[in-house]
Order: structure tokens, then C-alpha cells, then sequence
């Protein structure tokens, strides 16, 4: 029986989860793979935090040099996360000859460009199931389940706290704020939320998922980002009302030979299952050339969760090690009928919009004038209550309309001086 | 660039998929796997029908010997369907060391576990990705992806052909002869389409799943099956009445240490995600140790879907060649808590009933004394119309029963003079 070696770096939630699994299932793992993955060594700062799994307290290390320099570790599993000093390990154990499993999605959105050419240029493979959707299997199969498919959109809900907040809203009819801390008190959100919230983390998944089907390494300066934290409970309810959830989603869509890479709340039909998916769960909708329209869904989160996808890499690795493989590029291509970016300007959706406009004649026609300047055609409207001489919601549906466009329009209209709050405006997918 | 040479049996809608596949992707695929994968031989018995790609006729083989005894193919494509002569090919490949690509349901549920075996010890692999829900990547996710898990419960809607039958009947407002009519002219069903909405198919799959997840072959013979043939428009309309959809379900559970593997209409409620899986799709709703319930969902047919999972395989395949890599039982492991498999006798399920009883007194008071004696417990019941002195639909919801004990009711209720059609039970599943 032979044995591959691993250093974990980072013993937190996940990683601690990663020991338990290989511990726990030691002989079912080694009834389908025939070889004894080892976990050689343990790095992390802080030992003295208790951990729901027993290990021998001698292979514990404060110092990842004892990992990176050792020459008889074949695989370093880096589960710190942040960006430094991960990328620095990363480097340093491909650099020393290291296979790499990873699930650091912040990262290898920033870096990963840099860090995958590391990696070929060993002949050493860099591995991250876990990165995006947990345990999900959405990067194998993108890579290998469908590696004959080209791809044309991805339809992502990419952030379980983001999903679970919104979900709950809709539900509970509550606001934000209460569904947050809720979320907070259940260990589904930080106590800093904003890089769940603000649509962060949805787009470095989404990096990595549009570099997976297109091939190309979009920079986060280049996604346009817009969270949910300013989505109000009258907003949930007004689009039920017409039919729609909102959701957070992660958008990869390619038009006329241009992608869209956007993460903003959307619009979604009830009749499509992305508008069923609740609390932390995640759904990868994804529309390829032979295989059709897909959906991978699953928990977005979760310590065995994403330490089954790390397992799962580990075994791989197992498999590439021995037999001597190395994966290079390993199954991405760039999609080279995709010939740029679309500017955010030129993006092109319909739009719910919600102005505040006082209960009086004419208000309506100053709005729709001005969207008419702008080439905007209503699909629909109405006037959600009736309070004289007062602000009321004005809920409007328009057809297809550029971003730019719409923007101008909004600015103008917010300006009048009937319009009470600054209008809010969410896009809509029929997907 | 090394080659791989191909030899397929078998150029019908899938086959001639395939061929087109390898051969306009070429450089995409060559790009992936730095390998050419080409198609040495077909063989197919008519040559004469017109496909929709382009062949060297001189590739072309009445004889599949001519595949068979070819020294330089490395791997033979079986997509011809059906258990003879699909058998002895893959059984005479697998011994002259070939490896095998199938997609061939029927007869790996049948025979599987004999031509695992036999490829076992030939050291050679068979791979059918394209078996079970076309394109999507079930079984190299439940191998591979999620290696680490063991599974408790696998809920699918294995196929196409049924499930856009029931879809058609609930949305239209038709009756099943009009839904399969239909299904006929859009080429979704068979002139004879008894395999498909009889069971057969998705018993098929889902022997195939219950080996991947719980390493049991399960004989044809001990899976409990129910087709949709007898499903009306009426118990469709009341179940949606109930919020429920009725959908075809492959469904292998583990109940106390026992496996329950069946195959029937079953009521789902609509905030399932399952429920609104719709027309030709299929979708797979597993339940795992680790990674939780996870959804695979896509077309569940198609020309080009299979031929993305026969490629899929194909490409692995080649890696697996390269490599040197034989993968044996590959990843299957027999479950051991599992005992065995339950006795149909034992299924318990709530049930959704629908008797056609006389408008009198009495009558409720009659079925549910001889439900009592059997132990059975309503949770609900009402009478759907008032036709004084004649037959009206009496809709039941069961609590959890056994299936011997419901049966054995319903043989006694079915025999009172108040009842004038056979009484429709179908099973509810909560998921």
C-alpha cells in the first residue's frame, strides 16, 4: 500500500473538517483509491482552539516552512484563506515541487492567472473543487464531465448567507437588518457581512466559473458588483407580486461575441427553479452548446460540505501523482469567439423600478417622457397606494434597455422635484 | 501527438452525435487532452440511412469483427441499445483488452455486474457516464466529486419521455393518451413507448445509481415498478389541488439498515425543487454524508447530450490510457449498512387515495372502518362532488402506511358494493 503525504496549512472550520473525513473514512477512502493519504503535518497559529477531531498534537507546526520544506510532503493543502500569506505558501510549495489543493476563491480571483502559470511551469497541478459551491462538484464537471461543451451563460447563486438573507425577507417579511442578525446568530453570516453581502465573494466565484467555461481571467475591476444590502422588503413583495424573486446572482453571459461578467440582484421568474432555491443553498445554472441548459445545486457552505470537495481533489491528486500525471492547463480553453468584455455601459437588461413620486396628476407623464428621451419602452406600471399631496411607490416594468441609457434617465428623474427618494431600479433575467 | 484510435458500434442518433463531436471539435478537444482521438471504424447494419454528418465512407463496417479484431483500436463505443449483441461486443472487446464506452441502460442493468467483472479482470475499464441523464455528469460526480460520501437516499426523475407526459397532462389539462400522442410526434416517445412510461428505463437507471451509491447490484426482479399509464387527468388535478405535482420517481431510500428500491408516480409538494422539473428534463436529488442534498438537473435525451457524456468518457478514457491508469471497481464501494434490500410487503409511505364511491351515508364511515382495522391513519379526506345516488370521487391523504396493509384494505374496500371503479392509491414522498 503506498502513501501520499499531505501538509495542511490552516486548521480551522474546514480544514479540521478535512482531517475528521480522512481519519473517519481512512479505510473506505483506501478501498477505492488503493493508497493511504497522510496527513504529515499541521500548521496553524492557534493551536489552543479546540477542534471537534483528535490528532497526534506532534504534528502540529506554528511554521508552514516546516511544510513547504518538507520534501516528503507531495501535496499542500492551503486552507488559511485571504490573500496573503496564502499566495506566498502557494507559490512556495509549487516552487518545491508540491501538487496544491486549495479553497481560496478570494485569492485565486486576485491571483490566480499568476498562480495557475506557476503551477504549469512546475508541472505541478493546483486544485479547488471547494472554491466555489462547496461540495458541489461544479468545476469537475465543468472541466471534465463536459469537456466537449462550449458555454454561453452562467446563472449563478453563488452566496449562501447573500441567498439565505433574501430568502428570508421574502418569507418572513422582514427587512435587511433582521435578517441579517438572524443569519448572524444561525453562523451563517460575519460579523462583518460585506464581503458576503456586497456581492464580493459571488464575484470571485464567478471569476473563477467564467475562467472555467471562457477560459479568460476576468479581473474583479472588471465585474460589475452590486450587493444586496440596499434591497428593501418593498421591493421583495412588489416583485412577487409580479411574479419574481430576487436573488443574488453571479452572471456570465455572452452576447454577440461580447461577455457580460456582472453580480447584482435579479429578477427571477418563479417558474424558473434559480426563484426556488432558499436559505444557503446554491444553484449553478449554466446553458452549454451540447449538453443544454444545466443545474448543479447544493449547500453553498458547511464544514463537511467543503471538506468533502477537498477530499475529493486529494484523491484526484492521489490518482494524478501515481500515475504520473500532470493535468497543465488541465481542460481550459480560451473561448476565442468571446472577443472582449462588454463595457457596464452597454449592458442591456429590463429593469423593475421603483420611483417615489408625490400622489398627483401628471407625475407619470414627466417620468415616462423622460424615459422616452432616452429610447426606454414601459412594459408596465402602477401606482402601488393612493395618499394625496404624498410620496407613493410607482412600480415599472420596462422592456430591454442599456444601463447607460437608464442611468441618464434616472438621474434626470430623480431630480424633479415629485420624485421623494432616490429611485431604485433592479434588473431582471428570463434566463 | 499521439493517437487514440476509436471504434464505434452502433451509427444511430447518438453514434452519428459522437462522430460529429470528434470530429468539429477536433482542435478544441486536442487542445484539452493533447491527444487525437479518432474514429478508426463504424459499424452499423444500415449504412443507407442519411446522417447528419460527414463520414469516410471507407471507415464503414457491416461487421463489428472487423472493430473487434482490429489490434489498433484501444477503445470500442457500444451504441447500439438493446442486450444482444450488445453483450457479446463489449464482452469480446473487454477480452481482447479494449476498453468500452457504453450508454446502454438496459443492458448494464441486466448484465453489469457480470461485465464489471469481466473488465475488472481484463484490467480494462467500462464507462457509461451517458446511461444515466444524458449529458449530465451524474455518475463522474457520485465517483469522482463526492468519493468521499456515503448516501442515504437517491430521489430521480430518470425520464424524459414520462416526465413530459405527466408535465403536458398537469399544464394542459389533457389525459395521458393525449400527452403520449403528443410526446410521439415530437420524437420524445417510441411508437412503442411501453419502456419508457412503464418504469422499465428509469428502473434501468436507477439500478445503475443504486450501484454507484450503495455498490449493490439490484436485479431487475427486486425493484418495485409502477408506470404512469394509469395516471389520470382527475388524480393530477386533485394532488395540484393538494400542492402537489405527480411526477415518475426512481427512488432508492435507506430505512433502518434496509434499501427500498422502487420506481412509481409519486406526490411531490411544489416547494420541492424536484415538482418543478418539467418536460423532457430530468433531475437527480441525492442525499449525502458530507455534502448534503445536492441536485443534478438537464435534458434528460438528445442527440448531443449523450454524445457529450460518450465524449467525456472518451477523453477520460485517453487519460487513463496515457497514464497507464486502470481504475478497477473504481470508486464503488458496497455500503455495509446496508443489510439488504426491504420486501416490497414493507414499504411504508403516506398515500394519496382516490375512491370512487357511491353519494350516500355511510360510505366514509364504511372505508375508514376497514382502514382502522388494518391500522392505516387518515390525515385527510373530502368528497369532490354531490351527484346524489351515484359515484363521486372520495380523495384521501394516508399517514404513513404499510404497503401490505394498505393493499390488503383496498383489496376488501375495493370489493363493498359502494364502490364502482378500482381505487387509485399513489404514493407521497415528503423528500
Amino acid at each position: 500500500m503506498k502513501s501520499i503525504n499531505i501538509g495542511l496549512i490552516g486548521f480551522g472550520t474546514v480544514g479540521s473538517g478535512v482531517v475528521k473525513i480522512l481519519s473517519e473514512k481512512k479505510s473506505f477512502l483506501m478501498q477505492k483509491v488503493s493508497v493511504d493519504i497522510k496527513i504529515k503535518r499541521i500548521c496553524d497559529k492557534q493551536m489552543q482552539i479546540k477542534r471537534d477531531v483528535r490528532v497526534d498534537r506532534s504534528i502540529f507546526t506554528h511554521d508552514a516552512k516546516d511544510i513547504l520544506n518538507d520534501p516528503q510532503i507531495d501535496i499542500v493543502v492551503e486552507l488559511i484563506g485571504g490573500r496573503h500569506p496564502a499566495k506566498e505558501y502557494i507559490s512556495e510549495a509549487l516552487r518545491r515541487g508540491k501538487h496544491v489543493v486549495t479553497a481560496n476563491k478570494a485569492l485565486l480571483a486576485e491571483d490566480g492567472q499568476e498562480l495557475f502559470a506557476l503551477a504549469n511551469d512546475r508541472s505541478k497541478n493546483i486544485y479547488f473543487e471547494a472554491s466555489v459551491g462547496a461540495g458541489i462538484p461544479i468545476i469537475k464537471s465543468l472541466r471534465e464531465g463536459l469537456v466537449a461543451n462550449r458555454f454561453s451563460k452562467i446563472f449563478g447563486i453563488l452566496n449562501g448567507t447573500s441567498n439565505f438573507i433574501l430568502s428570508k425577507m421574502s418569507k418572513d417579511c422582514c427587512d435587511f437588518s433582521k435578517a441579517l442578525k438572524e443569519a448572524q446568530l444561525k453562523g451563517f453570516a460575519e460579523r462583518d457581512p460585506s464581503l458576503d453581502v456586497e456581492g464580493i465573494d459571488s464575484a470571485h466565484k464567478l471569476i473563477l466559473l467564467t475562467y472555467l467555461c471562457f477560459g479568460r481571467f476576468v479581473k474583479m475591476e472588471d465585474v460589475f458588483i452590486e450587493g444586496i444590502s440596499r434591497i428593501s422588503l418593498l421591493d421583495i413583495s412588489y416583485a412577487k407580486e409580479l411574479g419574481f424573486q430576487i436573488k443574488l446572482l453571479g452572471i456570465a453571459n455572452k452576447k454577440d461575441r461580447e461577455l457580460e461578467v456582472r453580480v447584482h440582484p435579479t429578477l427571477i421568474p418563479h417558474e424558473h427553479l434559480l426563484s426556488s432555491v432558499d436559505g444557503v443553498f446554491n444553484a449553478i445554472y449554466i446553458s452549454s452548446d451540447l449538453a443544454g441548459d444545466l443545474i448543479f445545486y447544493g449547500p453553498g457552505a458547511g464544514q463537511l460540505s467543503a471538506a468533502s470537495a477537498v477530499v475529493a481533489d486529494l484523491v484526484d491528486l492521489t490518482r494524478d501523482i501515481q500515475a504520473g500525471l500532470f493535468r497543465s492547463t488541465f481542460n481550459i480553453v480560451l473561448d476565442k469567439t468571446v472577443q472582449g468584455l462588454r463595457r457596464h455601459d452597454n449592458f442591456k437588461s429590463r429593469y423593475y423600478i421603483r420611483f417615489m413620486g408625490m400622489d398627483k396628476p401628471g407625475v407619470l407623464a414627466r417620468i415616462s417622457g423622460i424615459l422616452a428621451k432616452f429610447n426606454i419602452s414601459i412594459a408596465s406600471v402602477s401606482q402601488k397606494e393612493r395618499r394625496r399631496a404624498q410620496a407613493v411607490p410607482i412600480v415599472m416594468v420596462i422592456h430591454e434597455a442599456r444601463e447607460k441609457d437608464l442611468r441618464s434617465a434616472l438621474e434626470l428623474i430623480d431630480k424633479m422635484d415629485v420624485i421623494k427618494e432616490k429611485t431604485v431600479a433592479i434588473r431582471m433575467e428570463e434566463l
